[in-house]
């Protein structure tokens, strides 16, 4: 039920080419001379292949799908399509791990160091493999693919825009219904609706409509409370767009006239979200992100209501690397995409988040992510 | 953005309090002392917590939900309200792994058999707890939750039959739709939508509308094909309630007179279909279910184009235990729901699956969804 088609689309075409050679040249540090893959996203990074069930194996010279009977053809034409020389091995039915793909991996991984995804694989898994790959070394890697997935290539930027602008579009759609007695859940439904008549595939996570006291969760789902006026919302949502993800928070106040104290959560968070931004560029390191707005939600005397660390890196998957949190060390170069969304909640009273999907360039940023700031719905 | 909110409801009360106790008695059998609770699902079964991070360690006279500071409150209102009592421990942030919690885990587990949920947890995580638990000996178990989520109560069939009863109020709305030019994915939107609107708080799994020769695709997608007067349609799709999902497949001719060769095929397919939901009953061994739907396409000369196992066990997952397939093992009893869902798919032509979710009474079973099995849309 996760297979994908093609999308037609105008956009430039991604390098999904190049991806295996870059992964390769990563390997030796990694301690390993091949990899196993096995967290989807990273193989449809590395390949194009969108299956619900698939194996990749990249050795040094060597790369080898194994999937199901189910996705013969679909596996034929999207590594065509992407331009990866892989060799495919089908399995029978459902189950992805049959005794021909054994052999061949035994076959081509005997005495040598095979990586396992080892946040990705499960422990039965490992175990598994440990059994049927006797005379391969196994050794545990971490972030080896989702390490050059952050940098993203002009074909993903151009999807990623995509995604957001049909978001912008959605947002646009529905933010009349703010105010009319409507309830969190009506609008989050007509934000769903919009995104895929938009043409999105799919929200790109469940999309949190948050009003009222309500806007004091970060996490909240949304309920069948009726927005009213005064009220603060939070509309934190996203479309996918052949994959790839947008990711945008606005908070709104109802009639435009939060009350005293609101009013000042507002600007901010404003404050401290755009001070975010601006420090967003090559060479920055992603704590420093973070520090920056939650020195000024601290200055302003409000440290302990920002509950959450400023934003994550976005891509195939809605949270991915970076991660831009209390202490993060990562370093942004040109092309990585992340979040900016500080945030105040008080408990009882209601919550303020706003958040942007930036790319870094050569300079420092710019957004993908466009709706109007403005707090009037 | 997984966090539940409570749903407030007319029907019957599950028996959440009574499954720590069931899991208890199970683990000497699986040769542990304890078991460490990994698979969110499975939290949820035996406390009633729908957070989205989470641990429970289940010791022989302890119970310890270990999650983070946004889910205090959730947390210690959803175990009362399912009236199990645990101990909650919190940890900073998002991250699970937190040095109160790791010795909070240590000193439950100092000199027992911990057991693991191999299949669920991750390599690295296993590798972390081993050098954080050094006094305790980790043990990989493998399906003891699932076993008991097999058997469903009353509160949980009241749950997934009124997720079922709302799947067919959807289709009933959207069924005029088909040969009105609209194409798989308006057909697929209205669909979800309509579930939404009817009480669904999401689809159960990503909604299938396939037709013409898309239909010859068990995993197909929907596409932008607007769909035609003679094509096959198959619509496979679920509503969750209270995280409890239903699934049903049923498969439509716009004009209801398929050609010549799809006319045997709906046939044949609902021949084998209602064999396979007859052949359901407590002490039934699931392959055997499978056998009969098989044999009877098989017998109609389509052996090779049943490419799917028959069906599976449904709840908090829309696949779970017990697999009905090949050489299924799994022994039907009351309470047990699964699909029986056989499909013929013809490539280039067209398919056809059937599928009812149905449970195991004491002298048969009797289905959960009822929308008719009339070809004609």
């Amino acid at each position: 039920m996760t297979a994908g088609h093609p999308v037609t689309t105008d956009l430039p075409a991604m390098d999904t080419a190049g991806r295996l050679a870059r992964l390769r040249a990563g390997l030796p540090a990694a301690g390993a001379d091949a990899l196993l893959v096995t967290t989807l996203a990273n193989i449809r990074y590395l390949t194009g292949f969108t299956g619900s069930a698939a194996l990749l194996l990249v050795t040094a010279d060597q790369t080898l799908l194994v999937t199901d009977g189910r996705y013969r053809t679909q596996a034929a034409e999207q590594l065509d399509a992407a331009g990866v020389a892989a060799s495919v091995a089908l399995t029978i039915g459902g189950a992805v791990v049959q005794r021909d793909a054994v052999v061949a991996l035994a076959t081509a991984t005997t005495g040598i160091r095979l990586g396992l995804e080892a946040e990705n694989i499960s422990w039965a898994a490992e175990r598994r493999w440990a059994e049927l790959l006797g005379a391969t070394e196994l050794v545990p890697v971490s972030g080896v693919v989702e390490t050059l997935r952050q940098v993203k290539d002009a074909g993903e930027l151009a999807r990623m825009a995509r995604a957001a602008v049909i978001a912008d579009a959605a947002l646009a759609d529905v933010v009349s219904l703010l105010g009319t007695g409507a309830t969190e859940q009506e609008v989050a439904l007509a934000l769903d609706t919009a995104m895929r008549r938009l043409g999105s595939e799919d929200r790109a996570f469940e999309t949190i409509v948050a009003s009222g006291p309500n806007a004091a969760k970060p996490h909240a789902r949304p309920t069948d409370r009726p927005i009213e006026t005064g009220d603060p919302v939070v509309i934190d949502f996203g479309a996918t767009f052949d994959g790839y993800r947008s990711d945008m928070t606005r908070t709104f106040c109802v009639g435009g006239k939060p009350a005293a104290e609101l009013a000042r959560v507002f600007a901010v968070v404003a404050e401290a979200q755009a001070a975010g931004v601006a420090a967003v560029g090559p060479g920055v390191v992603t704590g420093d992100i973070d520090k920056v707005c939650r020195d000024h939600i601290a200055e302003s005397g409000w440290a302990d209501a920002f509950e959450h660390g400023t934003g994550h890196g976005v891509g195939l998957d809605i949270h991915e690397a970076p991660a831009v949190g209390q202490g993060s060390t990562a370093i942004l170069t040109p092309g990585v995409v992340v979040t900016v969304e500080p945030g105040i909640y008080l408990a009882g009273v209601g919550g303020v988040r706003i958040e942007d999907t930036v790319v870094v360039t050569d300079q420092g940023c710019h957004p993908l992510t466009g709706f109007p700031k403005d707090i009037a719905a």
